[in-house]
């Protein structure tokens, strides 16, 4: 089946504190979206690329593809108001009959067997979402009150999270809800079973400066 | 009051596959459990330390602070079989009427702040432990079945966990469970209500040779 990704870079930075929205810092002196894209590209060199990005950013976007020579083909798509909002935009430019990964452009320390797996575990079940064990005591927060709970029943979940095209289009013509912090939980409100499959651990979203030198380190 | 630190070394490595156990492994040239010491001597310098080393580790140790030059005043206690039979070896060095924290060898970058709110605040309520904000989606796993959770009623809970010393002396006499992943929740098995602070993020644990990258780039 042909496969699409769409690069979720909505942002504009607000959440960093930097005039620099985050999916421009430079990891090893190149924009972090042009890392994420090329992950992409290396992976599955025929895959069709969607970026969705805010509107006002398409001009500093350009700018920096001429500065880095950056030539991988993409599509642009405008942002929305929120990363559901910008998901739904970028699946107008995917058509029925084929597989979608819907992936952060703040991980680009994604790997190319994540990729791989999350692609092909979607093609055979309807949808795959990369899953890493979660490896810290957590505790559940009630009011003002707080009890352990056990870790192991929990996993961290990652992106691309990978989709038959019909099947996420039809999920995200539902209603919007705030607890939809991924798309996985979008295609679970439509009825579906998520499967996880093995994510990377190295595979961060950049959110924090904190993040950011996290990153650096990890491409070393 | 009185304040003691019980920092936890008791494991020999086994976990990171590596023939230096991971408190002896170097940051900046360093051993780890050097830095961790460090930290309390340098947020609190008239704390009492308790090391809890495996035995057959001790003379490596003895020959580190020597090549190191590492003159902090020390005690030394043999590990346990978990890491709650060491932190109990622990606490019979440890009198009654003082505040105790209970520290991660493998966490040596747990700020000042961190560590005086902990202590200050375990000396007004009887106990305190650090929590961050949970920044993932996680899945709850039950079965080969998922489902989404809301992280934000979730917190990652990181150590010094800090307890007046008689409480948490009497709850270590109670029997031993496999849950017991932190020593928060051996109080609350007693009947305690845990009290959370705010923690310092970059305070992570140092098990795997992907965290000792990250270490090393916070570090700088």
């Amino acid at each position: 089946m042909k496969k699409y990704v769409i690069i979720v870079a909505g942002g504009t930075g607000t959440r960093m504190n930097n005039a620099v929205p985050k999916q421009f810092m430079e990891l090893q002196k190149k924009p972090i979206l042009m890392h994420t894209i090329e992950k992409f590209k290396d992976s599955i060199p025929d895959i069709n690329i969607v970026v969705v990005l805010a509107k006002q950013l398409n001009e500093d976007w350009k700018k920096l593809c001429m500065k880095h020579n950056f030539s991988i083909l993409h599509q642009l798509m405008d942002g929305g108001e929120t990363r559901y909002h910008s998901v739904k935009n970028g699946l107008t430019l995917v058509p029925d009959a084929c597989i979608v990964g819907i992936h952060d452009a703040a991980r680009p320390l994604v790997s190319k067997e994540t990729i791989l797996k999350a692609f092909e575990t979607a093609e055979k079940l309807g949808n795959a979402s990369p899953a890493i064990p979660l490896n810290e005591s957590i505790r559940f927060l009630k009011g003002k009150e707080n009890c352990a709970v056990d870790r192991t029943q929990y996993s961290i979940i990652q992106t691309p999270q990978c989709f038959h095209s019909d099947l996420i289009r039809k999920a995200f013509l539902k209603a919007y809800k705030p607890e939809f912090t991924d798309d996985a939980s979008v295609l679970e409100a439509f009825g579906e079973k998520i499967n996880l499959i093995e994510g990377n651990r190295e595979n961060i979203k950049i959110t924090t400066q904190h993040d950011l030198i996290i990153a650096e380190a990890l491409m070393r």
